[in-house]
């Protein structure tokens, strides 16, 4: 669930300077530190610098009172793929503001999958479009997030979470 | 969990003539019929015509690798909010597009509240602005909705899935 | 500048089965109908079933104080181009919604492109993505429309607008 | 329409300390400075601090082909309020993302005034939201707009506009 369980030794981190092996290792540290995406069993698919796809099966605790998948978690699937595309390049970035359309609802059972790519990046906001659509290829969500880069890096991040789980005083 | 369990006979119902009866009416089969509003611990605070607010306390399954609150957790509390403010009127209705701003992260613990009001409402759509703020009156998130009005009424919904829970083929 | 004007008989029109000469003669119409688009010199350069593309020269009346050009020609450029696409099909239809995220500034004499193209369309509702970029092929702003369907026709309301012009009665 | 001739002498200002007086200040020197604004005979109606009242008449010009104001300019009218608003503090601040949405048409004549309050500000980032309506008290559009604070002053600006002018080089 951690870097630690993982094996990762950050103390010892040389990051790698491929921008592919960068975009996976950022990636692979954001997901262990992660409870929100591992709890909804959301798992990651694939990522390169500046984009990424992951999945999730809708589940009878997603319904809401209209039987379909409430359409909050149908944004964290796509928030969650639009956060491991803007944090691929290794800067720590966060989401400002998103704009979600909903047009075909999800349904139990239905395996979604989230595709982000990058659709600007310029000093230090990014824009992001995510599509999400179910396994007959139906087009369930477009999704637009604006992110905005914040001092640090995902490996520093997640080398200061090991250590607070490490040390005890983590709060997870 | 569900409309039998609650004791409400449905079939006998007699649809109240004022609007905050029915507002209530409305918003309690909607929550019985809700597992994605109750598995997160979403309460309902208060419901009347066209309003709605409800409070969720961040828990460490709603963390995202920054160590805040996974921005898809405030976007459903934001989302259910809406929808129990936009279906008060006993008519079934859906969202067919959200905006939200993150203003400020949540925390491990901050209980958050999400207050929702009718800014619009012409024909069969509906914008509704949802404010989320945290334990201190601190603005966390704004969130605006676009409502579309299907057939049906809620009471109705919840008719149905009362029956599919009763004859065992519920998909609950 | 009206249908008159421009020679074509509405009254004995066979509409073409064609759909992409229905959504040449939509957009004909259309165009003749808007002083807005017209004021604005934007012109359309092509359109066909779902998608359009028109341009537009910034003017020093367009700009503002910081001496760029004022967003709000910027939204107008793709908000005529998001009109256009909407109704090639020959269905009125107007937009409910709009989002628009800024890239980059558009400068005094930069001719500006927008290319609209349908995203989703499904019973009355539809979104559609226009894209802005300058004579350099850079992104200046990314838009996001979302449409609804409304009674009539593009033809017809043409008809419309060329009786009252002709009876001299129009409120133009 | 440019600074020298409204007979500000930008050289000699000091910034007056009252936030009012400043909000005041900046307001008249970037409506000297926004041909677009002035072009579409946006009037100025109040500012105060993180706050603006504007007003604009629909003129034939304005009208689309369903004979309604073209969205475009409803558009343009809120987010120049919301450029007041967000640069009544002196601070030299853009937009970066809009959302609007339209509630009801713009008629011929129809007198529309946006109200621009924020809703947020925080570091560089602010959440500005405003409402259209028209001479009834209608509401014709809800527009949300995000702020981003760039280097350099409202007043600065103007004196450089002010100077390209008076040089001979201005491009208005």
């Amino acid at each position: 669930m951690n870097s630690a369980q993982s094996g990762v030794a950050l103390e010892s981190l040389r990051l790698p300077e491929d921008p592919q092996a960068l975009a996976e290792l950022s990636a692979r540290l954001m997901y262990d530190n992660d409870p929100a995406t591992q709890g909804l069993g959301i798992s990651l698919i694939e990522v390169t610098p500046g984009c990424a796809r992951m999945q999730m099966t809708v589940r009878p605790d997603m319904l809401n009172g209209h039987r379909t998948c409430h359409g909050g978690f149908i944004f964290t699937l796509a928030d969650s793929t639009f956060a491991f595309a803007c944090n691929s390049r290794n800067q720590a970035t966060v989401a400002s503001g998103c704009t979600i359309d909903f047009l075909a609802p999800g349904l139990l059972g239905d395996v979604l999958t989230a595709d982000a790519s990058e659709a600007s990046l310029a000093g230090r906001t990014g824009v992001y479009d995510i599509l999400v659509t179910n396994q007959d290829g139906k087009r369930i969500a477009l999704f637009r997030g604006r992110s905005y880069r914040i001092k640090g890096t995902v490996v520093e991040e997640a080398m200061r979470a090991n250590f607070e789980v490490v040390a005890g005083d983590g709060n997870v």
